[in-house]
């Protein structure tokens, strides 16, 4: 990890140091981890660049950051590669990953998924329906060949036109939405139902949490993205739907911590009725935090090893896996073990393909509010 | 299943009927199922013989059923076989099965395990240590060439001298203590803390119960057994032991309805500590049931396709699996699956041997207070 | 007991012996309570009529029962104080109780509110704006000279128009909305915190349940009601207003068995964060079957003892106490027992009055779907 | 408070200070804390002097600190009122309060009571059965005039000889067992059960913590102690046992977050079975510490107005409370109340008694390991 460097777009005025101060102040990072990084910290924060958002913010208004001498989407995207070249430029890198950890944007909607695929660069030219920032951010990612990972729900690179031009410029890409907590643990016990012929009655799920992440999500828009991302994961486990209801409400006083309680009501042999319930406590960042590096690492492997097109075998990261439907994390796990066995017993990992001065770096884009 | 007869050994007063009219009072049982099985119940406790048992009871003392007529262990063994081979002549039975499903014994202790590994013989003639009870019905199993399933953590056929005999007959068998609840949910989550790299500081687990498997467990010894099954899966799994408490206590007024509260205190990115809790309402038979039932049915299956020895397939269903050391839930049930899809494509299930009058019959025999 | 007798307003299909069935299916009775009950309850339903409705029903329609040919809402109270003279004549009842225990009505909102003390019998004229259907029942059992408790959170006898006639008429009355379950451990709890100096930062309570009451809250007007009745009991007793979250959903599953998770954040002495949660697991309607019987025989004591008015002492039955500030739980129920001890030293209640054949009788008017 | 002084008797090694550090260390202290009291504590750490004890210490052996060259229990009073008079002196104190911070000892059994009861000065002269320590403690309170508050379930005051000469000595007293926790709440819920009628079948409660307090309570005798103290709450509260279990167990990665889960098994009307759990995240020695400051100034006020006995007013900060049966936290806290409102009518507190140099000081007198 000692040659990457990071860099983004942010559209909060806080800086990478200011943000572990607060992090370490609310208990979350040791004091020494922040006097310890506090000079690669500030030095990463040179590259970070202004971002652009026009996703509501929780307060009902609207931000839009260095937007509005723009004249189009298209314009956007060649701010955003700019800035991705010019970082790529200065710092003499092999490779860049394009991470998505910006805040949740609203769903598409019929309507605007359907104009996404099918009028993608009359949209562009901003003509008709509005694009999603996301889509401008993993559409600057694979202009500059760069590496794509959504660790949202937002739409990223999931048009089917946006994973096209990736896979037409030999790039890998993954995503979508980090599964770090209450649908992981979901993602792990539904399948011990389904094994042991316990039918699954309803499943209810009630999140509260109160970072920025929690903040955005009291927009009601936002939080459908959310709740539908983690929706689905019981129907495909199962293999039907039961009832289930997944709640998310912003608790400013709990910061990052997450908490979560689950009931699943479920039946056993001769349909008796019985009870599982858990709740989960957990820092929302702390979790996301090794997944995010995992990904970026595992995307770069996949460029040196000239890969390309999505990368399935990470589907147990996240909520929505691109391109996969299975749903147990279990099996999931598997697929990333396989693929590890392979890449182990193949040439390129072991002779690898290290001879730059300085092999990749992953620009994580923030966004939020 | 048409064609399976049930027997076997008991050591209450209770007939089937009876202990079918108390579940349903507790309303563990639908009225229907009581009053559609009333018949067939009340025809297969008719081969239902008075069993022996020196464990001792809740109550400090030890009972003894038809113990004191016989001069040695060996005496019993023969008492217990020829019971069984006339439950198998009289329902012209092609296959039978034993299953342990009878209260749970102390452990034997380091001396014990000796003795039964190196004085077996004389420990048969009375001479010397005592020999389980379990042991006894497991080597009654083996002298009339059953295939034997050990649902508890009493010692059973875990002796290798036992095991030996029954692989020598060509006889297959399976165990230990039947994975019902609490250890089947941490089984399933432990993998988790582990493939996420979350470590896990501490595990404390609750267990409280009211039917008459609690009732045993309020003899501290018996608990001792219990507890030790329970104990060691976290381990095998994580690689580590964390600080680990489990607790089993007896609350009357539960019955049925086993309850385990779970406390995962667990660390993540950086040392950051977390909480996992979770709350389990199982009722307990009810988990069990559909378990035997499907043991019996791979115990007859590897019968028919003249397998012996530990069937190692099964490993999913317990909490103590003989011969395997694999503890995560979904790679044992991964054995399972593997060895579904072998036998599948093998002659031998295909044509299916079934050419009887009668197929087989399992003998659960209980021996609890 | 044993000289009351019951009748009422329906407008569900079902009959008393029907919803005994049900709750027995449910596991909710004991089959000896339906069998043993079922000549009484089948008497009971001879008292009930058909009852009037149009709040929205859970599949977004309106019923309406009776009201078709009807002209105004004064015609409605007409019928429904027909029906009350009617069944207290030909039981020749000395003394009746009307309670309220329809599903939840919507809230009326500040304008509706407004209008209801301002223009009530423009309104009761159909001019206007629309009299809830509570109010309608209320203003009959004044008509009637009938005791009358509200058991929801409906508008009832809340308007000050309404109360002013109870009053004017003698009549004591009773409400709003019963505390059955997760709001009487927050009114137990939160005093705990007030006298320990624990500041509450966040209570986030979740509800799930699956009976009637449950499929009314699926329509969000009605929902809000009960939101309403459950939030402002914080506030009232620690003296500030910490974040506070309510949320009911609809669960099918769960049947009766109401389902409660409370989250409390708090802080402790130099302001460290602390947890406390609880999972309340009862059934709704056995909750508030008692509380029913003793509020009803609370109301016949008043008047017995010839009081009218409010009934403040009986706050610690409701969510929402009428004309009552306390929300403490155990200060509530000093008022109770001050009053108690009051009856038992006064002649009133030592002599008693009763001297008719029938000494009263209870309506409970059912409107939900 | 700026005129108190703090001193007192300790075995462990630790300074105030070192205590301070590992507590802001486990996040329980916030820094600023540590740093702005860091003189005082210092300043105060050099009034404690060595402790006594003869508890046995978590790892099986005992504790003695300065007794070896003693000849009995006598002389250790001696030197410890002759600690507390030095202390005194030194800082020109009007009045001190001795308070029993020190770990649980095991509990005396029924020959120890009586004897302790019986011959109380031939054991102080170390003939026959041993003093505990903690009475040691208590008795130099008393021969020093110092108002005694026992915070913890160990003998303390306890002795009905003790409480005698401080009554003769005019001294205030009050304990035992500080409620800060599980047995808190359950002193707030079980009133709630009553109050509603709802019969407890069983309250199961399990206490896991990893401080100093829970390596002690690792030794079954001061463990048994503790479960003693917490467990006759339900019994008095109820007018009834119902099933009961506590367990307390250490788990050393918990540190100082004493959690509890209780699970309340209950039946409603008609017999319905219902249930109510709750966990509990506290900090322990947070819980603890305004409590005992609480304590301090009540027993000062006590000393000030004159009073002497037994404080039966502090019941509601006791698990135990000495004199008091009344074990429901409301109606102990309407005896506070009671008392305060008297206090503040009489001329005593209005006038105040304050005119020496300071006005008193507390001695926290530590044992533990």
């Amino acid at each position: 990890m000692a040659d990457v460097v990071i860099g983004g777009h942010e559209v909060r005025r806080r800086s990478f140091v200011d943000v572990a101060e607060t992090q370490c102040g609310a208990g979350v990072l040791p004091r020494a981890v922040v006097t310890g990084t506090r000079e690669r910290l500030t030095a990463w924060a040179r590259n970070v660049r202004p971002g652009f958002a026009t996703t509501p913010s929780s307060d009902g208004g609207t931000e839009a950051i260095r937007t509005n001498t723009l004249r189009s989407p298209r314009d956007v995207v060649r701010v955003l590669a700019d800035d991705i070249r010019d970082f790529a430029t200065r710092h003499d890198l092999e490779r860049v990953v394009v991470v998505n950890l910006a805040s949740t944007e609203p769903p598409l909607g019929q309507a605007g998924a359907f104009a996404l695929e099918h009028s993608f660069s009359a949209a562009l030219d901003g003509d008709g329906h509005r694009l999603p920032d996301s889509c401008l951010y993993a559409l600057a990612a694979v202009e500059t060949r760069c590496a794509y990972i959504n660790f949202t729900p937002s739409c990223g690179i999931s048009p089917s036109v946006l994973q096209a031009r990736a896979v037409q410029a030999g790039l890998p890409y993954a995503g979508s939405d980090g599964k770090t907590g209450e649908t992981l643990v979901k993602s792990v016990l539904a399948p011990m139902f389904a094994r042991r012929a316990l039918r699954v009655l309803s499943w209810t799920g009630h999140n509260i949490l109160g970072n920025d992440d929690g903040r955005v999500l009291q927009n009601p828009d936002c939080k459908r993205s959310k709740v539908q991302s983690k929706s689905h994961v019981l129907g495909r486990i199962l293999g039907y739907e039961p009832e289930s209801i997944v709640n998310i409400d912003y608790v400013a006083s709990l910061g990052e911590w997450k908490t979560a309680w689950d009931h699943v009501h479920f039946a056993g042999f001769l349909g008796a009725p019985m009870t599982l319930q858990f709740t989960w406590q957990g820092l929302d960042s702390i979790l996301a935090a090794p997944l995010v590096i995992d990904l970026v690492r595992w995307a770069d492997l996949a460029m040196r090893r000239g890969e390309s097109g999505c990368l399935r075998h990470l589907a147990s990261y996240f909520k929505s896996p691109l391109d996969v439907g299975e749903a147990d994390f279990f099996r999931q796990w598997a697929m990333l073990e396989r693929y590890a066995t392979a890449c182990a017993s193949s040439d390129v990992t072991s002779q690898g393909t290290y001879n730059g001065r300085r092999d990749r770096a992953e620009t994580p884009a923030r966004i939020p509010k």
